[in-house]
């Protein structure tokens, strides 16, 4: 399951309004097949994994990090009928679908046709893997990450304006990696006018997978954050700044995940991170994240907290 | 030797103008003992621990973090002449003392009394474990230590001036020890008239270890951060704000150690950490600081800086 988990963030960002599912076969002890959603959805992640198995998969254990659909589609047969007719031996679950559709449905099929089905494994795992399908599930809106990247005192420019670069090209190029895994960035316009040009995915291999930019504007479609919700094929969003934007989604409570670059250097004055919350007491804000990861990146340090 | 250094940090901050020494005695393999420098300077490290050790010391190693010093005082022998007398066979000592009236003379004094000498043994954290006494002696000033404690977004406190608390009770508990290991604390004048009461140790048998409190005023003795080359029996200088006196010690290139004790929320608009800098470029910011050591304290983290 854990493999399969590792497999389902390669669609992360590229597979809404469907979940980014991992999946693998595994007979006699072996990988027989590895899949995970295409771009756009479709194939499945079950579908992949099924055709790189073939005649293998019959009585073969299948780790699928997402309850197997039970509807058919127009693109495509329902996976747990794909299962069920390539005679897999068992199947392990990490959570069930919350798509109405499916929802049961699919573990109860599997079962019916005699197949074992073991749901639960790596569960809160799989919450974090599929967290933008999920979110848009229950929530209705994308999983929000707000970057940031500060000096040491919280700084994210001097009082120029000069803010290239406060982080060195490690992190940067962390920074561009996790921009391929949504299917939007937002800025404020302020941002969007100065960085225009820079908003897109610079690694090797990856320029193609540069994402769509969202302004945040009072005069767009965009005016105030949570019109995130109306967002098409969206389920992962990275809102990049400047400290207006960032202080309204937090405000609004649309910050799912903090993603904070820190180089180890002092500015003093300069430009904040975050613009006013509109704080009346500390007590109001604590315990709303806990760290939930930390790296060094060069002589910058990545944290990244989850909303409570 | 490791263990030496760690019996030299007993007498951090209160052994000016002496060095924070740390001494194990050794023979056949069992531990017979150990000394660090007492407060205010006396008895040495090596004086104790032969104390403790008694005849059997002779033929003993003894392990010991700065050269044995040379010149008899008022009040007490030379250890390299105590060392003779008790007869160790084998002294491992990490650095030399540059205290002109050793400086050399203490490990020649002994190999010249037919005792091995081993010299350089883990130097580099005995230079660490002895910054006070060692910033002392090469630039004639204290070893300052610049104490921040911040939102994740940098700030100390909320518009109205909200401070109490940032951290939690473990985050506190760890600076009240540091102010322990510090023969001094400095604040500005604002700090002083709004904080007074609360810059002692606050930690179950350690109230008797709160250093004196010096207060940088512009109608005081101490008028510039510089000033505290001037300062008497202070080795070791914990810098505890307010901003413009944190930035007051950064700009003069006074500060040798960053403690940066962060809390995992969020402020916006507030006070922030540090004054104006003025640093006209970013390049100018980079490489001054490595990370030294991090670690959680409750859900807050502490991170250390080392000026490069």
């Amino acid at each position: 399951m854990a493999a399969a988990l590792a497999l389902s963030q390669r669609g992360r960002g590229r597979t809404a309004p469907n979940p980014n599912v991992g999946c693998v076969i595994v007979a006699d002890g072996r990988v027989v097949g590895r899949g995970w959603t295409q771009p756009g959805g479709r194939p499945h992640a079950e579908a992949m994994a099924l055709a790189q198995a073939g005649d293998r998969a019959r009585g073969a254990t299948c780790y699928v990090t997402l309850e197997p659909c039970a509807h058919d589609s127009a693109r495509g047969p329902a996976c747990a009928d794909l299962l069920i007719a390539a005679g897999v031996g068992q199947v392990v679950v990490a959570i069930g679908d919350p798509d109405p559709r499916t929802d049961g449905l699919g573990i109860a099929r599997l079962r019916d046709a005699g197949i074992a089905v073991e749901p639960g494994v790596l569960a809160e795992q799989a919450r974090g893997a599929m967290a933008g399908f999920l979110t848009r599930r229950a929530q209705g809106r994308p999983f929000v990450t707000l970057k940031l990247a500060t000096s040491l005192d919280g700084r994210i420019a001097l009082p120029s304006g000069e803010s290239r670069w406060i982080t060195g090209p490690q992190a940067r190029a962390h920074a561009h990696l996790e921009r391929a895994r949504n299917e939007a960035i937002l800025v404020g316009r302020g941002t969007w006018e100065i960085d225009r040009p820079t908003l897109d995915v610079r690694l090797p291999g990856l320029e193609a997978r540069s994402p769509r930019v969202l302004v945040l504007s009072s005069s767009g479609t965009l005016r105030r954050p949570d019109d995130i919700a109306a967002l098409e094929n969206v389920d992962h969003l990275l809102v990049e700044g400047g400290a207006e934007t960032a202080a309204a989604f937090v405000r609004a409570g649309l910050v799912d995940r903090l993603l904070l670059y820190r180089a180890p250097i002092l500015l003093g004055a300069g430009k904040p991170a975050l613009g006013d919350l509109g704080l009346v007491s500390l007590a109001s804000a604590h315990g709303r994240w806990r760290l939930s990861d930390t790296q060094m990146l060069g002589s910058d340090r990545v944290e990244v907290y989850a909303a409570n």
